[in-house]
């Protein structure tokens, strides 16, 4: 390694660059006014409400910086992730520096207005936000929510060859869960065919009000847990800024020529061995450069510093002189020009055109994101010659359709899921494709190599994040999951929709990504043998909170549907998806024809089980389960009370139950009440929690004649049908609700109810003594 | 290290332990009947559906009978936590050898119809679950969801000094960011006043379907990433059981001596260091012992051991003799006698009594749990002469009631929280203790220690995982969370809610332990500085879907009533207490007398605020920000149009919306319909997403006439006031929402419209210019 690898020229250049951008991100933090500080600093100029966090900004800047260095020494295609999002007054100072920001802000100009503008809009009310927002060029990641800066870095870097993602990880967001799991993603990166994540461990010590512990290990310990994780960790340790650069600049020279090699050796000598690759752990102070005291107490290097360092300005007028030193220490006067301009022989740091971090092209993944190649999927179509008169998994009828999908764009769509794409019966995939595996093989292993392109890892956080990565930088995805498991996302979820909510209406510049797709499979009330703990349709409802025009809900009732579904979501863009389907063998409902007719509605009466004169009673469901257990339902009832007129609605679409204005897919209060006329009892069987059916209704007409069963939060390990029962939602009880609900039923009412107990005290005592559903039960058959 | 520190004898006895409970775990799976094998094993024998995981158990059961030995060797007091719940045939199978499981359920005795009875009831319907459930005697985790065993295991041994928690972590579970954070658990543990931890790393090589990350790197990264982590890790691997045996056997003494050595250290001699606790790398195959290989494939030391590795039992007689020459393989006659029973000598390994880990006290913590020495929560009142007459930071208030709390409870409370005991201001705290941190400090730290009882660590996963081991085994702890980012435990909370809804009203000898108590502040309305990504009031939404019994939901208004609450929650047994609630400078509504006795009512009109005659309109409010608004909504109404007549109801307690039917806290209609007039309209103004209140109120009479406002996913970086315009939820908005939902205020509707118009207009000026709220706002007051 070179010791001063810096001349003194670009030492100076370096230096000045950095300075630059801590001076411009104080004045984000502080100024509203007197950008150049050509008046003597006073209280006018100073915001009312001061919100930003400094700590750790100047660590971000000098990261930054040195980046700018080396992509142009080495001609690197790279991106920049802050994942302490908090630091958004760098981002923002960089990519003003570098000139992107004025190219997609050009009121925020390179003059002494411009710079006024740029401080003043800073977590100001009408300006932006103080992370590295949606807003802000170069970002794909917010940060304001820790744990996911490494996952989504490896997501941006997988099938992107020459792509390096600069990663920089804070040491409070190393504490988390979901980044403690994401450092072993580099067993799922081939040197081949993808770019490659270097992280940056930043060890500014502190939190909001605590060390860190990664900061307070000894080095050996250190060491030893990168070097565990598979990585090679260099060290950059230090505050003095000369020294620092030096060091720094030497380490990323050595640590850039270690990423050459391995790709040198992975595509041209044909390498298969997994790669150490190179990780930086970079300890500088918090807050380094701003005020070393403040009142008496430790600043620079503390806690203190993690927000803004300096407060009540107004009523300590000797704070204003520090926050004047302050940002006199970084000598303004030599890096700007008298009109506000960067210096040319500083500004001449930054990178050219795309290759400036805040312009690369996979940072506004829209730009390059290229339509799947889809194969037609009524080809997959299941044959349904009449209702429940074939039976098939539905879900491994969608895999037959993803393999095709896979085999079509080998270079732009994965799959991902915790372990479980086997599991949910998506296996036709490994006809085509693999799992992406670049730890050790043995001879008895199937389906894993280093280019598979089915991701699996038993961490949900770490699928997420991968996929969003993907999505974001351009690309498009399918993430399947087990129903209950997929709350351990929820707030990653959460995150994205978020993200989505803002860049799809209120970021022109931002082009549509793809969709995040999720298929929730194993669901709620296929999981009697897993029991209780697998048990948790609740998903759904944290999903219908996000803005409507974000989110949409798909239940297919059958094969031919999903297939639908699915092909409909790989198309979507901006927005995310969820499917909930069964995997298991089921009888299906609708031939192609009628599922493409019924899937386009959203919702629909099925003529072929209902009445054609007005009804005394609307059956509805949603979801494959409730489907089966309804029209089992109605098939009992055609028998115990023939004169009873229903109608059988069946809802694909969840959000088609809403007002039109409030979901794209809602529909109007008209076509609604043509289907649920307002004065006609609905018994309502639901996939999920039943109140959610509720809340999406109860702007409508019918809403005090609904009556919803659903999952109530009881379950066991037993039979599927069983499972039902405990919830009131199988056909027995549904026929019991009618008789309740029904005012024409009265008559019927003691003698059918009487008929339907038994049954169930029949099925009770049958699962009992056998361990199985009742033979009725499993063969039954609409007729 | 001893060889071979087993005598012949000593061996005999562990490893025919060990068959039993492999024996008893596989009859658990398989068989229906026929338990000693009396007959040839036919298919009547034999479950018709096989559930289970047979790849865990082996590896389970060789650990736990194992410390059957150590802890009669050491006379330990020992817990067992089986992060692979899923092994329910083990845990099962070994409480059962040791006398607890017949002790605990008598008909499951020990005898040939015990044993028949012990196997069926297996996943059988009507009997127990297939995971180490409640159900399960020593068992204080379910593992169906896997990340928190760890951190379960940690938050056992806080403050219990001689407590050895035996974690068991499969390497599926490894892979989890819940499971790869708590591993820094132990610089959190204090060798003078805690017990400890005793992880064992279980590499069975793989998961459902695919090979696991940790058992495909080398040993030597293995070693170096669990030394990075702080431990002193063994390594335990081969699979001859005999060589196994010895080996196990020898290292778990040295480890031990090693934990007995760090206690004597700390505790005689009063080290200070942070030990590097032993931990162990067991490595064996997956399913072993079990059937080599099925239909021409290797089972045994693969994935497809993971479930049943023999299946289709009724189309595929072979698989019938397979089962049988494996279930002999463990020479059960050797095992049991005639009638079935263990033979003594191989039956007393287990230790006696409570040293029995099935019996172990800690695992049913009700039996130990103290009611908390509370002070009286009224002497730390407000002084509120009158409505708005005072301001308080809420949070700050109950700080000083925790703070004497914990005083008062130095053994068995703590507080836990991702860093931010002291943003939510509960600093009080750190004039009695401190933050627990065993890892280096220096002399600029504040409220630092090793014997600290704030626990603060940046993953909400590992807090909430700590907070449930510590409740589970019997003691009290409180949550303080940013609102927003609870969302992250959403799926841990789910898991805790499940569990107690089993274990408070289906096991009666389950005792009640104390409720899980979430304080979340730095809530949606108070993140205007931290921008969108922080504001997020879902949890909520969340938790309502979870059994009644088991939550309740908090939103005091005010200090006084947050005082009242926090008293509440932490004493209350068997159940989850969200509170939410600002920190930030607020107007003070109530008294403490009116504060005690709106609480109790859980909501109430507040009279002062309201006409005493029937209302044209109903306000109705629920959290600080809402009530807030609605207040300053009523003030203007009052000058706008005096003749309208208003009630102002107030909601603390979240659930008495609900019927009383739905939750225990639930009014009866009738006493709602007084508080809410069926014919009159209700503006309601709620902290969290609107459709909540209309899917919690969807029964109630006056539902068609109740409009809600609250938060609608909009926000960004602004002022206070602007985050609840954005949403509608601001005064303004609320007296246009009367002006349109009163019949009677038809007339007065366009003046009045037009002017909040025009004030929102002002308000949106003024912050653009000054970035502030208007002072009309900011100095509001209640007259």
């Amino acid at each position: 390694m070179k010791q001063n690898p810096l001349s003194l020229e670009a030492l100076a250049q370096v230096d000045a660059y950095w300075r630059a951008s801590n001076y411009l991100s104080v004045g984000q933090i502080y100024l509203l006014d007197n950008p150049l500080l050509k008046e003597p600093l006073s209280i006018k100029h100073i915001k009312p409400r001061l919100l930003g966090h400094w700590g750790t900004t100047p660590g971000l800047n000098f990261i930054y910086t040195h980046m700018n260095r080396l992509i142009n020494q080495y001609d690197l295609n790279m991106l920049f992730i802050a994942g302490p999002g908090h630091g958004g007054p760098s981002v923002v100072a960089q990519t003003y520096l570098e000139g992107v920001y004025s190219e997609v802000y050009p009121e925020i100009s390179h003059d002494e207005e411009g710079l006024q503008k740029l401080f003043k809009q800073f977590s100001f009310p009408g300006g932006i936000p103080s992370h590295a927002a949606p807003q802000t060029p170069g970002s794909i990641h917010e940060g304001g929510e820790l744990g996911y800066a490494l996952s989504h870095a490896y997501g941006a870097v997988f099938d992107t060859k020459d792509l390096i993602a600069c990663c920089v990880i804070g040491d409070g967001e190393a504490e988390t869960g979901p980044l403690a799991a994401a450092w072993h993603s580099n067993k799922f990166l081939d040197p081949k065919r993808d770019g490659v994540v270097l992280p940056i461990l930043h060890l500014n010590g502190y939190k909001i009000a605590n060390p860190t512990i990664l900061a307070r290990i000894s080095h050996e310990e250190l060491e030893e847990l990168f070097c565990g994780y598979g990585y090679e960790p260099y060290f950059v340790e230090g505050d003095e800024p000369e020294l620092m650069h030096q060091r720094m600049a030497a380490v990323l020279d050595e640590m850039v020529q270690k990423i050459k090699t391995i790709w040198h050796n992975a595509r041209t000598l044909d390498s298969h061995e997994r790669p150490r690759w190179p990780m930086l752990i970079l300890r500088t102070p918090k807050g380094w450069t701003g005020p070393k005291e403040v009142d008496g107490l430790k600043t620079e290097g503390h806690w203190r510093s993690h927000q803004v360092p300096l407060s009540s300005l107004e009523s300590k007028p000797e704070h204003i002189t520090i926050l004047e030193k302050w940002l006199k220490s970084y000598k303004p006067e030599a890096l700007f020009d008298e009109k506000g301009k960067l210096f040319a022989h500083i500004a001449s740091l930054a990178p050219k055109g795309e290759k400036r971090m805040g312009a690369n092209v996979y940072t506004n993944g829209g730009q390059l994101l290229k339509p799947l190649v889809l194969p037609d999927f009524t080809a997959y179509a299941v044959n349904v010659p009449a209702p429940t008169q074939s039976s098939a998994e539905a879900t491994r009828i969608l895999g037959y359709y993803l393999r095709d999908v896979m085999r079509e764009n080998m270079q732009n769509f994965r799959v991902f899921g915790p372990d479980e794409t086997a599991s949910n019966r998506l296996s036709a995939l490994f006809e085509v494709t693999n799992r992406v595996w670049m730890a050790e093989k043995n001879s008895f292993d199937e389906h894993l190599s280093s280019d598979g392109r089915v991701m699996e890892i038993l961490s949900e956080h770490t699928c997420q994040g991968w996929l969003e990565g993907y999505l974001l930088t351009g690309r498009h995805g399918f993430f399947s999951c087990y129903e209950a498991f997929i709350h351990i996302v929820d707030s990653m979820f959460n995150q994205h929709a978020k993200w989505l909510k803002v860049t799809s209406r209120e970021i022109p510049w931002r082009k549509p990504i793809a969709a995040l797709n999720y298929l929730l499979t194993s669901h709620v009330w296929r999981q009697d043998h897993n029991g209780f703990s697998h048990q948790d349709p609740g998903f759904i409802d944290v999903v219908v909170n996000k803005k409507a025009h974000i989110i949409n809900v798909y239940f297919p009732p059958d094969a031919n549907t999903l297939l639908w579904v699915g092909d409909w979501c790989l198309k979507s863009r901006d927005c995310i998806n969820v499917i909930v389907a069964g995997k298991q063998p089921e009888v299906q409902w609708l031939n192609m024809n009628d599922a493409i007719a019924h899937c386009e509605k959203g919702m629909g009466i099925w003529e072929w089980a209902s009445d054609k004169d007005k009804p005394d009673v609307v059956m509805a469901c949603c979801g494959d389960v409730p489907t089966l257990e309804t029209l089992a339902a109605v098939s009992l009832l055609r028998v115990l009370v023939p004169s009873l007129k229903i109608w059988v609605v069946n809802v694909v679409d969840l959000m088609a139950l809403q007002p039109k204005e409030e979901h794209p897919h809602g529909w109007t209060h008209e076509a609604y009440n043509a289907l649920f006329p307002k004065d006609v009892p609905t018994i309502f069987a639901y996939h999920g929690y039943p109140w959610l059916i509720h809340r999406l209704a109860y702007k409508r007409a019918h809403h005090e004649h609904l009556h919803v069963r659903g999952y109530k939060e009881e379950g066991t390990t037993t039979t599927p049908f069983d499972m039902v029962v405990l919830n009131d939602t199988d056909r027995f009880h549904l026929v019991m609700d009618v008789m309740h609900r029904v005012p024409k039923m009265k008559p019927y009412q003691e003698e059918v109810c009487q008929k339907m107990s038994a049954k169930l005290a029949e099925h009770k005592a049958y699962i009992e003594e056998y361990g199985i559903d009742m033979p009725e039960i499993l063969t039954w058959k609409w007729e």
